[in-house]
């Protein structure tokens, strides 16, 4: 059943096993998810006492802000607004702007798209910065990408978002994967050009569901997103944990590194069953491969959820396993799937 | 220094201590925060284990708005919308409103105001439901109003909410504290009748930094909020704590007896002290007495913190205390604060 229909087997985003278990009951273990770019190894943050019983005071939120400044490398003079979330801000990014070309650098994380396109914008789907038409006010694109890990310079940059914001529009940079490449963040190389970026913290730090990301940049946007967003727009648990993970340079450093080996190690295995890396950061790696739903669903019937694309057959998407005995089953699982896909 | 200038000491949200031990340094004890109205008595949530690594799974978020629509008696029919917080959604609202004539039953809850103005609308503020002029086309109102607790009948609103949508407005009333007065709560009265209902959970629950509500009725702006806000609206905890507190209608129930409770022995008080209740609700009390100010400050010496208000200097907004013993620090704080109020 499972393989006669495989574009069914096709959710909508990674990262809900419940879609996986409804479709491969048949298998009853503890699910390995590898289907997200989520760093399975979290930042860890039991000791933290969370004070949920009160709003955040103003306090708190400083601090968290200074910690995301300092993380991030944002100078003073450039605001930063809290965000529950960077998905939030993709889709209210969109409200702040006349109906409008937009350009997105694709293929990409698809909220973008429909964000803007919901709002009423025109969105055409370019291959590369270099190919942004004309008359785009808005040019859009997450750097590294996902999901092929491509990066743009970001010195290339600044002309584009000082260009755009002059005519009323906007460049806005999703740097959800930046933290296992600090080297590409534009921030310093923005200088006082107006861009809009995004930083995701759930990502890097482990810890997607306490819904926290930051918008920042010199574009008028950023300070109507602020009003737009109120006084208390993430919670006590995200602040906590927010602060203390952004403070946390020498955990940042080791894990950069231990992504760097993880990833290595990932491709290094791959290699030695025959896929070919399409592209990856230190966070995610993409295969590109004519039997990529087959290997999908052979994952699958040994509980392992991996990420395929409805518009890309070819391809399959692999977050990092947590641990030597997740990985080792990986290992065994995708060598079974890979050669039941090459005989099949 | 600090009788001098009375105004400073008027803080624009309440719950904010930071601002208290500024104002107040000579007091250098543990402050008792009466300056909002979140219950001090929170849902026991800390036996629940947050699971903030994965982003939240559509069955946890379908089971926190079953769990919704079951404490709130929502029917099946009618859509609801979990939000991050109800101070999101009333910053979001003005955005699916041409400009309009907006009509706010005051003095309430100052974000309302504010966000709509902040958008371009034209806000009145009107005394009473009936006052609403004829070319408004929004009209708002808190049901139990904050910070004098005036209740307006429920059954007089499905009117409005009828003709307000048809004329392309809306009828957008704030229940955050109609959980103390359930039968305040105007879902029954509405039928088929489009208006816009917010929900707070934080008050009630006493779960402020959880940052959760939700926004329901049959008007088109409800399905157009849920579009906005993306498919992760609010955190792992938010989720876990609301589902659980939610469904706790044996918690609800005990919970208003020992609000009510408490606001009878806080009333009782404030009689003994001389003090006229102006209204309230069982989760604050709003006293009105021209030495107001004074009685705020009195009590801050003593490291108690109480609501003031910018505009009304008569009036002073008083939140319940935990328990016995911090009861009657208040009672004495309060007949030494009213003495020398009355000899001041």
């Amino acid at each position: 059943m499972n393989s006669e229909r495989p574009a069914d087997a096709v959710p909508r985003h990674g990262g809900d096993l419940a879609f996986a278990r409804a479709r491969y009951p048949a298998f009853t273990g503890v699910w390995l998810d590898l289907s997200t770019g989520i760093n399975p190894v979290a930042y860890p943050a039991e000791f933290l006492r969370i004070e949920n019983r009160r709003l955040p005071g103003a306090d708190a939120m400083s601090a968290l802000l200074a910690a995301a400044r300092a993380a991030y490398s944002i100078p003073g003079e450039v605001p930063v607004v809290t965000v529950p979330g960077t998905e939030l801000a993709v889709h209210l990014l969109p409200l702040f702007f006349p109906a409008a070309t937009v350009a997105i650098v694709g293929p990409t994380y698809g909220s973008h798209r429909r964000a803007w396109e919901s709002h009423g914008h025109r969105v055409s789907e370019i291959g590369a910065v270099e190919e942004v038409p004309g008359d785009a006010r808005i040019l859009i694109l997450a750097n590294p990408n996902n999901p092929d890990g491509r990066v743009v310079s970001p010195a290339l940059l600044a002309g584009h978002a000082r260009r755009l914001a002059a005519a009323g529009g906007a460049l806005v940079i999703d740097e959800a994967f930046a933290d296992v490449a600090p080297e590409v963040s534009v921030r310093p190389y923005l200088g006082e050009a107006p861009a809009v970026v995004l930083r995701s913290f759930g990502k890097f730090y482990g810890l997607a569901g306490v819904r926290l990301g930051f918008v920042t940049g010199l574009h008028p946007v950023v300070g109507r997103l602020r009003a737009l967003l109120g006084d208390w727009p993430v919670s006590a648990t995200a602040i906590a944990l927010g602060t203390a993970a952004l403070s946390d340079a020498d955990w940042r450093a080791k894990m950069r590194a231990r992504l760097r080996r993880s990833t290595a190690a990932l491709h290094k295995l791959l290699g030695e069953v025959g896929l070919a890396v399409a592209g990856s950061t230190d966070l995610f790696t993409l295969v590109a491969n004519p039997r990529a739903r087959h290997i999908h669903q052979g994952l699958a019937q040994e509980g392992i959820w991996t990420r395929v694309f409805e518009e890309r057959g070819d391809w399959l998407r692999l977050g990092l396993t947590p641990d030597k005995t997740s990985f080792e089953r990986f290992a065994r699982a995708l060598r079974k799937a890979t050669s039941t896909a090459t005989r099949g």
